[in-house]
C-alpha cells in the first residue's frame, strides 16, 4: 500500500481536499487562515495512516498543540480547486515533534485512480491518502507547525516514556 | 441602565458587531452560515446582560445546546458593516427557551454614542449592549433557534428546579 | 415542502465527509453552525455529479444564495467522525430550488468500497459522491435550504430561459 | 528578527474583543487558527484608526494579502475571555507593509472606560479602539504578518506611488 516514498530519508503524505465556498473571502480566494486548517487535516491523515488516530491521542489523554507556526503564501488556492496536502515529520523527540507542509493545486480535476485499475491504489484514493515521493501540482503555501506533548493538565510529559508504542509508530 | 424596551412585554436586546473580512465569501457578502454564530453571540449578551454569563452555565453542569433553528436572509450583510443583532427570549419554560433574532445594518458609521454626553449611554456603548424599544436599522436576517436543558450527561433537566435562581433572571 | 419525497423517483445524493477538529466546539460535539456548511457541500457535490459544477454556475453570472434555510439537531457529531451528507432536490422551478438534506454518521471506519471488486463503485467512491435509495447510519441532523436564481446584479432570473441546458440538467 | 520596535516611537494600537463559543474547539480552548483572525481584526482596526478603512483601499483596487506570518503560542484563550489585540506598523515602505501583534487576556471583566468621566476615552472605549504605550494583560499569542501591495489583477504596485496619500497616512 506504501511505495516508500522518501525525501532524505523522510516521507510526505498526501491528503486531497477540495476547496469549499465558505473558506473562500471577499478577494475571491481561500482566507489565508484555513491553511493552518489544512495543515492539521494533513497531519491528522497522516498520524492516521501510521496506525493510530489522533483521537486516541486524546482519548488516552495525550494532547499535541501548536506552539509555533509559520506560514509563506505563494499563491492563492480557489473555490472548488483540488488540492493536495503534503505533510512530513521534521522532527521527533520525546518533547516534542515538528511538521512540514506543502499545500498545491492539481493539475486537473481527473481522480487519480481515475486511470488505473488497480484495486489497491483505489483503495488509497477511498483513503484519500497517499504516499508520494515528490510533492505534484502547483505550490501555494509551504510552512511548519512545532508542538509539545501535554497531559490533560496541561503539562508537558515525554511521549517515549508516557507511550512508547505511539513514540514507537511515529518513528518508523 | 435599561430603558423597559418591550414589544408585547417581550424585549428586544440589542448587541452591536463589525463584520469581519473571514466572514465573507467570494460572492462579496456574509456566508449565511455565520449567522447561526451571530445569534450565538446576541443570545450570549442577552444573558449577560440579565446577571449571569453562559460561561456559567456551563461551569454549573448545564448546555443548553440548538436543537431547533430557522433563518431567513432578505439583504446580505457585507464586510465592515456595523451591523446589531437583537434578540428576544420568545418561549421559556422549565424545559426549553426559544430565541427570536434580527440582524440589522445600521445607518451609519458613527457609534451611538457619539452624540451624546450621557455617561451611562456611554458605559452602555462600552458594554456593546443596550436594551432598544424598536430594533433599528435596515432587516438583513431574522431567525429563531430553540433549546433544551441539558445537564454534563446531555440528559434533559428541568431547570426551574435545578437552577432555581437562573431561572428566575430568566424570567424577569 | 414536500414529505416522502424520495419514495417518488426522487433521489438521496450521498457524499461523504470526516469531522475536522476545528469544527468542533468545547461541548465536545461540532458547533452547529457548521451543518450549513455540510448542506452547502452536499448540494455542490450534487450538482457537480449531475454534470455542471457550482463553480460554473458562477462564471456565467448565475448566483444561487439561501434565502431560507430550516435544521433539526438531534443528535451531536463529534470530531474525527465519519459522516454523510444525503441531498435531495425537493422542489425545483425557473425561479427556484429547493434542496432537502440529512446529515448521518456512518456505522464504521471501514470505506465503503472496501468490500467491493466492482471499478465503477471504486471510481464513485474516488468521486465521494453516489447516489443511494436510503439514506444510511445514525441521523444527526435534517434540514432543508431554499435558494432563488440571481444574475450578477442581484437580481431575480428565469434559470429556465436565462440556461435551459443547466435547467434541463437539473430536472433529470 | 526585531528591527526598531516599540522603543522607538513606535505606538502598539488595543482593540477588545471578547472570545466567541464558535472559536473554541474540544480541548477547551480557541483553536490556534483563529488568531490569524484576530491579527486581522487588529490591523483593521488600526488602519480605521489611523484614518482610512481597509474598505477602502479595496474600492481604490488596492489589495493587501499576507505572504508570509508566523505565531507563537504561549497561553491559550478560552470561552468569553476578555482579550485585546495590540498592534504595531512593524516596517513600511512603498512595497510592503509589516505588522507584529500581540494577543493577551484582560485582567478582569471590567470595561476600562468604567472608571473614567473623560468622554473622549469613551468614545475610544465605544471605538473599542484605544493608543497604549505598553500592551496589558497576560500574553497568550504573539506574531507578525508581512504583506504586499497589490492591485486588482494581483500584480505589485508603489503604494507610495498609487496612494500617496495612504502612505502618508501610514507613516504618521
Amino acid at each position: 500500500m506504501t511505495q516508500n516514498a522518501q525525501m532524505n530519508g523522510q516521507r510526505w503524505f498526501r491528503h486531497e481536499l477540495r476547496v469549499r465556498y465558505q473558506e473562500t473571502d471577499q478577494m475571491g480566494v481561500v482566507y489565508h487562515a484555513n491553511y493552518l486548517n489544512y495543515f492539521e487535516i494533513g497531519r491528522t491523515e497522516l498520524i492516521r495512516r501510521i496506525g493510530m488516530p489522533y483521537r486516541q491521542f486524546e482519548e488516552r489523554g495525550l494532547l499535541l498543540p501548536v506552539v509555533e507556526t509559520e506560514l509563506k503564501f505563494r499563491l492563492p488556492a480557489r473555490y472548488d480547486d483540488r488540492i493536495a496536502v503534503f505533510t512530513m515529520i521534521e522532527e521527533l523527540n520525546g518533547l516534542r515533534i515538528h511538521f512540514a507542509y506543502e499545500v498545491r493545486r492539481l493539475p486537473s480535476d481527473l481522480p487519480a485512480a481515475e486511470s488505473s485499475d488497480d484495486r489497491s491504489q483505489a483503495r488509497n484514493a477511498v483513503l484519500n491518502v497517499s504516499a508520494a515521493m515528490e510533492p505534484e501540482g502547483e505550490l501555494l503555501t509551504s510552512g511548519r507547525t512545532k508542538h509539545v506533548w501535554l497531559n490533560r493538565a496541561w503539562k508537558p510529559v515525554r511521549i517515549d516514556r508516557e507511550a512508547p508504542d505511539l513514540y514507537q509508530l511515529l518513528q518508523s
